[in-house]
């Protein structure tokens, strides 16, 4: 199992796919003093006047629109907002840049979008239409806002920390698109906003050090992400992976989830972060812990191997 | 010239192609009160705190990525400066979805993004990268921030108040889009960024009414659509659009400025606002005035003719 799961994340395209961020985000890198976070992180964090705001932007991968776009539109939202729940931030409002090819898709892509607006109360505020395109696409940038204290930062696992997922277990493997993990589209809204929220409630009372909302990368890949842009290493224990009935392990790695989080956290804010996850309707679990040496390492059934070596092969190289 | 202006312009497709924005719209337009405006203006105009911010979103025309990826990324910020600059407010930061299909154009997309990036002075602060796509795109959104009492809207012509473009005569079709009247590659930053800061600057000083950046639909289609939401109409005299040398005014009708405002006065306001224009380095002109009835008309050489009956054929139907 255990090689099988690093030969399969190794190849993982989601995970693969990130290998291009460091090259492209270091031509620019030059920043003014307000902008307190950037990339590596869910969503910018910058200071406005007295304000601290959330910036973030989305694309939606062609694969999904090709596969259906309803749920592509309706996903467009979803990941927005999920970027900001994982910053520990309140949304906003979003803005779109909808490319269409036909009317058919045009109709399929708007009504999952409205779909999800209702669903996750935040309002499309403006953005920019083409109606004339041979490809079909649905980009999505989200404003949000978080208190100064409260923001939690993908940068900032420490040593020592538990590592702990908060995912919500119940749901289905999208008919559509077998990467989603769809825990949203058949539940009522303020359950939804409850889980997405969970992240706030632990931003608030300052019980994580870190944290990420778990994107294309899956769970232990963005976990991995966490880890090497917080220049640490980890063990994570593939047997303590909260894994939902009839589907096999591999897949589930491979998974987007609608509403999951890996945080890392002191042993002592451990039971606490476990005790708020349950309360957002989440299943938390301890999968492993920070370590300083620069590795991700996998261990199940008392064998240890090291899945991704971020001094020689980084996920981003951020 | 009139009929032949009047049959170009309403069958240009900068135009034609603003027609897909009302029916879009109106799926989204449930909105908290803390969103001022949203569809229909530059950038959406949000409450947050004490501080009035201002977010957009632009994707650049697919036609401008084939024709020339360096200009395209370079444009993909210098549009939605442009946008934020239209409102009367400052850029803050810009966030981008970027989807490549090969490497070369990756290098000319993002050199092209770096170059407007510094002369603009404005950070890319965040975004999503697509690696592994049949077809090239860059989506940019953008944060802005305006006082309160200072934005300009697009929707608050009044009846009688004079036409005035605001535009930068000084440059060049750009060789690889014949679309572009590129005003800013060979300027100075803060030549350009002076120009920029023209509607800043109006709005500090409340001169003006209304006011829109002139983009795809062009000097008369962009006034044109600032008339329609603000559901009145207006006489342009074509005599007195400020138009280059060396260029078909055909061609100039349907040009993307580098910078380029369209505002509506008061005849008591005018001077000043042309004083304005001015003194930012652009060429400002009154070329028509703010009328009832909710027509577009366009008069040359003492004959006039109706170019849109915004009653019966709206340009964006908001």
């Amino acid at each position: 199992m255990l090689d099988k799961v690093i030969r399969e994340l190794r190849s993982f395209e989601g995970i693969k796919r990130k290998n291009a961020i460091g090259p492209f985000v270091r031509k620019f890198v030059d920043h003014p003093d307000n902008v307190i976070a950037s990339f590596g992180e869910d969503a910018a964090v910058i200071e406005v006047g007295e304000e601290i705001l959330l910036l973030s932007a989305d694309g939606i991968w062609s694969k999904l629109m090709e596969a259906d776009p309803r749920w592509a539109g309706y996903c467009s939202i979803l990941v927005n907002v999920h970027d900001i729940a994982g910053m520990g931030g309140n949304p906003v409002g979003l803005v779109d840049i909808c490319t269409i090819g036909n009317q058919e898709i045009y109709d399929d892509i708007t009504e999952g979008m409205a779909t999800a607006l209702k669903k996750l109360d935040v309002p499309m505020i403006g953005g920019h239409f083409n109606p004339d395109s041979q490809q079909s696409s649905i980009d999505v940038a989200i404003l949000g806002k978080a208190e100064r204290e409260e923001v939690i930062y993908s940068d900032r696992a420490e040593v020592g920390d538990n590592i702990i997922v908060g995912i919500d277990l119940d749901g289905r493997v999208h008919p559509s698109f077998d990467l989603n993990w769809d825990t949203t589209t058949m539940k009522e809204s303020e359950e939804v906003r409850k889980g997405l929220n969970s992240m706030k409630r632990l931003g608030e009372k300052g019980l994580v050090n870190s944290g990420k909302d778990i994107s294309n990368p899956g769970l232990i890949g963005t976990t991995g992400m966490l880890l090497e842009f917080s220049k640490k290493g980890g063990l994570i224990d593939l047997e303590e992976i909260p894994t939902p009935d009839d589907i096999s392990f591999i897949e589930w790695l491979k998974m987007y989830p609608g509403v999951g989080f890996t945080v890392t956290a002191s042993e002592e804010n451990t039971s606490d972060v476990l005790e708020e996850f349950k309360d957002s309707g989440l299943t938390g679990k301890v999968i492993g812990e920070v370590s300083e040496d620069r590795k991700l390492n996998l261990r199940y059934e008392g064998r240890e191997k090291t899945l991704f070596d971020f001094e020689t092969e980084g996920i981003t190289g951020l």
